[in-house]
């Protein structure tokens, strides 16, 4: 019988299905877990034991009953507490909503449901998902598993954080600027930012609508494709999920596939230990047998930034005529940003021009190449309460330092997969693998084998 | 006493108001002319008269009671039938949804009534507002009203015909790659496609998400605004809308505006009556006191085909699984697209790198000009039947040349006011205005001093 600590999602769900483990017996377990390591960790911010245990014995009802069965029945999961659970505490990270309870299950959650899931609880986000440390004064911070006085990334910090130390099996998360991929890579997990469109996006509170992505966070690819699998596909509430295709490749071979190591802008600067994570990578890429080789692209000056000016026009229209009224409502970081003047057209036009150079010359790699990799952050976490970080000599704002070498996928939209790959210092770092328009299949499959060390 | 004939929009509301004019002489009014001019156009899908009237005398009793009127009390309109309009057949064009009567309004069509207006019925538009004839074999063809062997233009044909021929003041449309600015131009009328997010889509049948917009045809370009003030905000059923901040300019003085006709892409190749026309209206321009300059852009090779592309990929995502099952529901040119393979990763990249490469060009342009001019369509209305269309001595395909110069703007999302420029050969021609990202009123504003051929 599997160690329940080494337990995966996948094979959590086989082990429902085949009678193996009770959905009863996961469900406490992690219940426990969670009991244990909250004190340390602060990953969650709503646990729901009691909808969870009702959930987990309707499911080995149902799986004693011989009841047709969903892709994760039973399993016990997270959500990110940007996403709407009906009847359960939604705060969004925000001193304004710490009494909020949705009447309805967003799309996704929904979805999560129907396929079987247990919904544990609610996991620490960002206040409003905008920003990336998950660093809360007023619903306090969630620590870094591997070093407490650092952060473990954002936005969806809380998922990550649990999921590192297993007190969920995955999670639903969502991404702006990065924030399924950062907290992934600094807090040692697996990040699925899927390509617009692929999940529903009803139910979720927007941060900048342009950019927003629902995507999962697990212990492994497969795992986290397992999660999306469940949840994406068309939703008459989210029409840019009735404009996306079936999936592409549906017999894909991963030998096929061009593999470029992307140099220049993605490499300078980067901390050294996260440069010999991403060489070690590449490495394991040869040694899997995958198609490797290096692209240099040079990047657009001020692209990070750019695209946190679209965030803040967009956030900030929603949010700052409520800030003006009662700015109590917001934390000292967010009331900061919400106290800056919108921008202007002019400079919202300078910061499209930079946002859609950047994404020319990213649409344009996938002329020669299938898959792009590159390192999901520049740096290991930072420690809580840092504004700036060191990068290769250069110190750089913090929010600018995680977010630059995700956020560009974000404007472009692409499907990107971020996995472990080792650690410095004993705080783990990550790898992105990104796929073209409409190519899920070919990062997952590329950061599987990657992640295996070996071809399917 | 105004000419009926003569009245605009807001001409109207104000007779309405003051008690100059009823909503039920107006509404008799354009229900006659809509009998006198139907059988040669053939503007409308569906005529509601009945409801119109039952407006129209609720309206007028509003007036008699002195109850508070909203913006456009009692004035006649008419809505694109891509548009949902409750208990009021919506057909989308389409031979699939002949007998479909929606439950709710679409949110543009709900503030349209909240301010006041009556609504006359549903404008003829291209099937499902995927091309830009409005030709449909099913539905019968619109007529262009100065040429009938010609098209009106599209997808918003009917609505820009309308207004052409006097058949109502205004109405709301559609626009994915030009849809409302090619029938204004090409049928003699306003057309105004506000920035992304102005207006919520929510009711309106998609084409493809990432492109569409709801804006506004009419007479004048101040008709047109008061059109988009009536049905813009936010909405929490379209998140963009809420992701918008309020319109930029306030005090806006005109005569601090760089104004820069565009010259290099948009000019080659043109049709040579075209581009006297747009060298007309930079002389108005010049004449009115605007401070007006030339800028060459280089513009992208394929940048029209890449935007179909696009457009192919979402729009075939929505509708090719139920052609595959049901190819009789499409007309013939839908069912010739359908049967294409939708793009593949690699073509979609391209695609989108062109895109972002125009983009990337047309936002740069801000850096040194706050508004834009440049024609709306290279050519005047081509003949009904036609495939191809010659252009400076080009044959192109006749969605090509009509999209060429409209749907960058599309993806960019960036506010812009096609306005008649006179005619060519006793068929009209119109040129844009465009402004940067939140600077709707500055297109606006150059466009009504243009038409006006004076500062305000």
């Amino acid at each position: 019988m599997t160690d329940l600590d080494a337990l995966t999602l996948v094979g959590a769900a086989h082990a429902i299905r085949t009678g193996e483990r009770t959905s009863t017996e996961l469900t406490e377990h992690f219940l426990a877990r969670i009991e244990e390591t909250e004190p340390a960790v602060h990953a969650w911010t709503t646990v729901d034991a009691d909808g969870a245990r009702a959930a987990a014995r309707a499911a080995d009802a149902a799986v004693a009953a011989g009841a047709p069965l969903g892709a994760l029945h039973g399993v016990p999961l997270g959500v990110k507490d940007i996403v709407d659970t009906a009847g359960l505490r939604t705060t969004y990270g925000s001193p304004r909503w710490l009494d909020h309870v949705p009447d309805r299950d967003a799309t996704a959650v929904a979805r999560l449901r129907a396929a079987g899931a247990v919904v544990l609880g609610k996991h620490a986000t960002h206040e409003l998902a905008w920003g990336g440390r998950t660093d809360s004064a007023r619903l306090g911070p969630t620590h870094n598993p591997h070093r407490r006085d650092h952060i473990p990334g954002g936005s969806s910090g809380g998922s990550a954080a649990a999921v590192a130390v297993g007190s969920c099996l995955g999670a639903i998360g969502t991404d702006t600027a990065g924030s399924v991929r950062i907290p992934a890579a600094l807090s040692g997990c697996v990040g699925y930012k899927p390509g617009r469109g692929r999940v529903s996006l009803a139910g979720v509170m927007p941060l900048a609508p342009s950019l927003d992505h629902v995507g999962a966070l697990a212990r492994t690819v497969e795992d986290a494709a397992a999660i999306v699998a469940a949840i994406a596909g068309p939703d008459p509430a989210d029409a840019r999920t009735e404009a996306l295709a079936p999936e592409d490749d549906p017999e894909l071979d991963v030998r096929g596939l061009d593999v470029a190591f992307l140099t220049g802008w993605p490499t300078h600067p980067l901390d050294a230990g996260v440069a010999a994570a991403y060489a070690e990578t590449r490495r394991r890429a040869v040694d899997a047998g995958l198609r490797v080789g290096d692209r240099e692209v040079a990047g657009e000056a001020g692209a990070a930034e750019a695209l946190l000016t679209r965030i803040l026009a967009e956030a900030g229209a929603r949010h700052r005529p409520t800030y003006a009224e009662r700015p109590d409502l917001f934390g000292a970081d967010l009331a900061e940003l919400l106290a800056l003047p919108a921008p202007t057209p002019r400079e919202l036009a300078a910061a499209e021009a930079t946002i859609a150079r950047t994404s020319a010359q990213l649409f344009g790699l996938f002329a020669d190449h299938d898959v792009l990799v590159l390192p999901t952050v520049a740096v290991p976490a930072p420690p809580i309460g840092a504004t700036t970080v060191a990068v290769g000599g250069e110190h750089q704002p913090v929010e600018i330092a995680l977010t630059r070498l995700t956020s560009p996928f974000n404007a472009a939209g692409l499907p990107v997969v971020s996995i472990p790959a080792g650690t410095v210092d004993g705080l783990p770092v990550g790898v992105q693998v990104v796929a073209g328009p409409g190519a899920d299949r070919r990062a997952l499959a590329v950061a599987a084998a990657i992640e295996a060390g070996a071809l399917d």
